[in-house]
């Protein structure tokens, strides 16, 4: 049902963990399947300098959440504001239908944690 | 969201993997995720002798197969049909009410699996 390059990312992901000084955290639950996923930023001078992904959701959610935690890291506000989760479905070379659901967390955590470093700011 | 005995059992899962050679094999999709769920049997004068899943579904779904597949290695086919899955959640002290759908799959490919060797025979 996944590509390799799916399952390798699902099997190797980047960027799992805590961070216990995050200076913004995003929670979003997936309502269709009750999974929960967790993002932690760490910012800088504007730039994310660190981030981390915690979830009990299926492959295409770590997967999804490896590859999108990537991209961001390094990158400003305004520019991890505007990577996509069709961007990062399209680097994974696609996901069945079904599980686009489970790719959509990364992004609105991702969002929810930008969000919270913001109005703490 | 989960309680540590679900957690120590999604992280240390018992009999992952393949069977080239299985008697039996049950795959079943959940219909609200889109995750699938694989089981082998290797059958022996009507005993389960071996058993295997696979599924790149979530932690609930790798918790409760990793234990409805520990409870029915060694049974009879007759008694494998009888655990369910209220045992397999009670056996893991519970589980959220969103994540029930999930752990049917175990059931359920345990179910289809036993139907496989059957109509083997
Ligand atoms: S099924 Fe829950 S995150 Fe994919």
């Amino acid at each position: 049902m996944y590509n390799d390059r799916v399952i390798e990312e699902f099997k190797n992901p980047n960027n799992v963990g805590e961070m216990p000084d995050a200076d913004g955290v995003g929670t979003v639950g997936n309502a269709s399947c009750g999974d929960i996923m967790k993002i932690y930023l760490k910012v800088e001078d504007n730039i994310i300098k660190d981030v981390k992904f915690q979830t009990f959701g299926c492959a295409a959610a770590i997967a999804t959440s490896s590859l999108a935690t990537t991209l961001i890291k390094g990158k400003t506000i305004d520019e991890a504001l505007k990577v996509t989760n069709k961007q990062v479905v399209e680097g994974l070379g696609g996901l069945p239908a079904q599980k686009i659901h489970c790719s959509v967390l990364a992004e609105e955590a991702i969002k929810a944690a930008i969000d919270d470093y913001q109005s703490k700011k």
